[in-house]
């Protein structure tokens, strides 16, 4: 009776959104990327075409959803009907970053949660599995009723700034928000953590610290956050820090969105080295010399990897040991 | 036992998308818009709120899917949600314009069906109804679970033209696909018709016309379809019309769509008059001297007071007799 | 890493529709039907029974959906919930002719969309896949979540013409309703179009022909349709083209589905040869001597095998060339 | 804050399988019924259209599903997709007669619920109710997840028989299968039960009568039964009541499907009198003179009345007492 | 072409309520149960946790759904959720007894149907097919749209029964709802069948019989059933067949739920031997002398060979031909 | 045109689990409670009965989901169908406790999120909308597709705490989980806030106090949680408060579940008082007396009012300002 159930083939595309991830991916996988093509027509519909048989296929497409958003998630969603109707077996979803993750809760009143029309769109469109990173809330697992995959970039983050062993380091939180995920980081250096509290006043990013809660009197800093759009959080709670004494402060951030503008305030503010993943490519300006990338590429191809080969995902849980007894 | 079932008020929201349009919807209902508010962050984000209480409202939301495409067409996602979260009591998609109306078949491996992907997203999204005009063909009603009332263009360009009177006319269609809708214009304007025969070679939009099938010799023509894109055609089908003996060349156009260099091409082309509706604002360039636009926010409005008083909608079948004895 | 993913055992099924189109589909395949019942009880409920083990088989029932539709209809449904209750892994519903795909938009008020209501209803019943020739619209497909596989009878049938080298042929469609599908004749065969432009003034299927756009003098010409009924439509067509001075009259139509008395009225009409596919086969008369079956069998099983060993189906699209760049 | 919440105007419509009941049912709510019309193309396929606005109204659509069963249920699901596409606020389907309930259960390896695929095909055309009579098993109104108002016909049944006062009355089941029912029709009788256990060999619809558990000497004896088809059942039971020394023998039966030579056999039968309803009218022959039908109009407007003004439908539990304390 | 589909390796997890069954079962098969832990938190929560890797595999989860009923249930839902997200290939759901399979029918205004709640959560959480035994009715199966294998435990019972080889024994069901049921038993002995006729006055459980249908005078009677609550209904039945003469009464009921007292009031009846399955574990006080447990594992074993090997369950129909000609 | 649209009467039902909340939610309302009765069986099943007519009517039933757990929860999912083949018009869910709201992500391998199989099953029950309060995380009301009513319990006991006027008080989290709740009361109450941030080492809900982050040296400390379970949390948290210098310890709780055992904890803890809301009635001891309760029967009454007479519902967002420019 016993046999391991294959699956069919394994296929990976690349949409539009982070070809060089996909090919590293690939490349890692030992695989050639399927050939296809996406398409902005001059009216501005998305036109997405597989050109090699995939039926039964074990497909994963590879599409972040960041800048342009829009146009990225109208993308996938087009590759996943696709690769539904040319019968693919398996459908994986693979989103690097998931920017609608933000609009993941109803904290006014009349608003959309975004992630979760994202989340039904995407399975409305036929996808059987999502493969992720870092998405802004662990509960966005729950606005899919198909399984997701959910890696965690701080793994790879971490084990960079533990190699450049940075004395008397503490660990900070941007905000009360992040404090979970700072914890989590400290956990994995073994040092303490700080906690900034801004106040948030309003949807255009501007952002008021009001308070460091922890000493960092004399520390070196490593501010952590899953994200930074125009960096000034990060920034403003480095000025801060500096002021109550911090030594030198790094920034650690998995998904590097940096908006226009984003990259002349990094180079010019007090922190020393961010380090930043490639889940996103297209940034609007270079980045600065104190921003370093390191790749998340060998852990969503080993992700993929254990998917299709049907092997357990360890590296999903880096936080270790099971919880319950 | 009889009485008339009453709704909720009535709330028109407008989107982004068709700010005049839905200006003058409201308008002719007698009513103000309901305020409301759509944002793009810097990392490409959309963000809606509704900035009034529409619980238990009958609510109708215009928001075209036109270029940008895709930002358009996720803020009617969240549009929608938004106002089913708030708890309206029916939600009304209106939709003037519906780009990926055009992804409606598989006419090559492996692509998508792009229409019914949206679709299942509007629906996903809940949406209780659709109103749009003149989708790329009719048969996308049933894309939709949801009803949809789908209004005709040429009812309001069929019109406008015969106030012209033009003597000799013969309608037109730029290809074999709008035969049916040509010869439906020719029923409204009592003229005979004839069909051009291009073969498209390619999605790059480049067109090559073969043949007129029918007679235009010493004949005034009134080219018809239902969007034109780049005006190419058109323009190419008014050439082949000239050589083939016509007097002057027209065009009636429900969708204006008019990408990056339309407009002047249509200036400089052979047509005399272009006729075009309001169902699209944003165009590139400003519109030719050579286009007039007629606007069909009383055909919307009527359509929103029939659905909201719950009457007949006779505008929907514009082509008269029920055919079924 | 890579190897092919086997599906289950074929399994091919015959319902009551199409005994004979099934045999000959299975032989080709190299197959034996499997042992299956449909009965009709006395009060007309239908009835179906698989007599063999189908769990984990990947399964075809071809069950058309032709007169008398509606028994045929609910037997396939029937068979689909067997199929799923007894644990077939796929199910495709192979559908040659589709009656209902007749009602595909709303052209009256308050009508159903029929089609819609038959795709629902066959998902419902749990179809992973239809397999299906020459629905009256293409943008049926569009009315399935599952894929739909389409074929075209043209590639039998233009075939068929081509080998009969009639001289300065003319393909005619009867109305502007399938000028698009005439075109795509015309192009498998190298010759001009020409097109009825019909009245259809109600839906006892009395028909008005009202002119013929393009020139038939002195040609033969090769009528062409997706279906006939009556034979109505054609034969009027038929007597306009002679009176235009047109030679010889020829049809291609791929349903035949030919009520009572249609026959007759096409072997006394001015139609020489009319060529037809078998998707159906309970014809009310006799075939009249001047109409040649041609069969469809072999693309049937072409396409079953393809799906059913995973291959590319390069004969669902055979006009060719992707037309994406 | 206290008001009745009033839905939108009545609108019965009939489809045209129970002309006659509905008409009746109107007539007793003091309506009219709502223009609509049915037609069967010489194709095959059925065609629906309503002939009024129904926007917002409370649509019921009386359509019973008995010979021609496919023909009356597919066109039972395009009037309810008619309905809904026009805007109906609800749609109850009212089906007096359910054939294909007697398809509730899998007694044989592969073969289909039938009531539960129609059943998901009702609900996804988009009924929000059904209204029936006396379904085989009362289980099914768990296959449906919209409500099911559930009439039993021998409200009226076993009211006309008491008033017949017959003597030493003892009510007999045929089989061990309608035993409970059987029993609820002697506890609203006031009589002992006895039931028939015969062995149904085959679908084929000849029974075998093997015994009567309990005792049926010199008394008269009432057959009851949900429905019967040929009549055998009831009338080889009927033979061997008298064997027996039953003394007059009477049926009940709700739903005289009576397939062709039914009627002639029960004149000829040793059955006094049998009692019925008007749930189905196109009996295949002339009902004979020992049948007498009891209408159940009255019982359907009442249900009808109590769903539109949303009070409470008493006559749904005829046996009376809450059985929870 | 033809090769046999392999499914992922075969893995069989215990939930909490079946452990000695499902170990049986796992013994039979000859594989090791999956290791995986359920536990229920102080504040009344149900946690589940897989303990190996279930990532393609072909899962059956046993868990039946008895006392204490909502615990049991609730924990079924989450073994199959926590399957689903660990990308389990199939999932079974092996419910040995479904407890609220009573609730079956809305036989009071303003219940629940129960049974279909539950099977609504089931196949909401991810089941892909359930495996059960002797549900209440059988059309419950009509309740799931997933294919439901059902099993009957009778044939077990009666083949124990057999071969005691009991001399003149008679079936007696304790209500006629149970009168199919037993007329199968009978049909397994060969022996005739005799029904109590009870009149259940109110949910409190006690009841109340009325007669026998049919002559026990001098034979010994198997009374059976598929389930016993308190015992009261069969206890009560035995005296009343004593006073009517009987000699032996013994019982054979597949599901021995055995709440609070009823060891003892079966153990002083006047039920000689009673035969039950091991489908519960945990009645709450020890079997008495007079009940003997008969396993089912090696039946359940069997079947989910027949799953997983995808063979024909010929089991699941022991009474035998096929009923369709 | 314009119109309030009326709902149907409010119906407010009380289940088991919060009869005193519900009681004074009605009386807050003005309306009595709609009779109605649940019923555990002796074989461990839930049954429910509405005693009286609510077709049409606006339901609201009232049923926490804390212990028993599962019986409470399948209970509500009773009420919600049994409301919804009653033909209630709108079924609002109103759950003043959602236990499983903790099991809300995938943070150990092949476990299940709970939070989502409920919302799936109380989706698939029938349930219109959830009114509900402090949810483990506000990320939740993304795991249901119908609108979310989030009540935050902080509004009231923050309003209690103020009226106490407690000098130098600092408002502490007792974990970095709860960081940003414990930053919304320090927001309500103008003060500073500290985090503990503790390892929870197991399930087994011993923890273990690490540090913490900010200064409470003579300090008044107000520790805040969304729910406790045994008070261990808190009560350690209290102690290392103490060690690090604060002054009195006092704590606000939203939901307190206090298992078996916790109220004793809680009387002999450093905590001075504790204020809880009655979202929990029936605790496992009697309540220690330094332990208030505060009501919170009259939020949920002005939100059910709010809801139904479709209003806004400004309390739900407690923290003011729309953040959106």
């Amino acid at each position: 009776m016993p046999f391991q159930a294959p699956q069919g083939d394994l296929a990976i595309l690349s949409g539009t959104a982070n070809p060089l991830l996909a090919q590293h991916v690939a490349t890692a996988l030992g695989v050639s990327l399927t050939p296809c093509r996406a398409h902005i027509f001059s009216e501005g519909n998305v036109f997405v075409r597989i050109k090699e048989n995939v039926r039964g296929k074990d497909a994963y497409i590879i599409q972040g959803c960041h800048f342009p958003v829009n146009d990225n998630f109208m993308e996938l969603l087009f590759w996943i009907d696709a690769l539904r109707r040319a019968s693919a077996q398996n459908i994986t979803a693979v989103i690097p970053f998931f920017s609608y993750a933000q609009g993941d809760k109803k904290d006014e009143p009349r608003v959309s949660i975004r992630a979760r029309v994202c989340a039904d769109a995407i399975e409305a469109a036929g996808a059987d599995r999502v493969l992720t990173m870092d998405l802004h809330s662990p509960q966005i697992q729950g606005f899919f009723r198909v399984p997701v995959d959910h890696l965690y970039g701080r793994q790879v983050l971490a084990e960079h700034v533990r190699r450049l062993q940075i004395p008397d380091l503490v660990v900070c939180s941007p905000d009360v928000g992040f404090a979970k995920g700072a914890a989590a980081y400290a956990n994995l250096l073994g040092t303490p953590v700080v906690i900034g509290n801004k106040q948030r006043t309003d949807h255009s990013e501007t952002v008021e610290v009001l308070e460091v809660i922890g000493d960092v009197k004399d520390r070196n800093v490593l501010l952590v956050d899953d994200l930074t759009i125009t960096g000034r959080s990060l920034i403003a709670m480095a000025e801060t820090l500096k002021k109550r004494g911090a030594r030198d402060v790094y920034a650690a951030v998995t998904h590097a969105v940096l908006s226009k503008g984003a990259s002349e305030r990094i180079a010019q503010s007090q922190i020393k080295s961010m380090f930043v993943t490639d889940t996103i490519e297209n940034s609007f300006d270079p980045l600065p010399p104190n921003v370093q990338v390191v790749t998340v590429a060998p852990l969503f191809a080993e992700a993929i990897r254990s998917i299709h080969e049907r092997t357990s995902i360890s590296m999903l849980f880096p936080d270790g040991r099971p919880i319950c007894p």
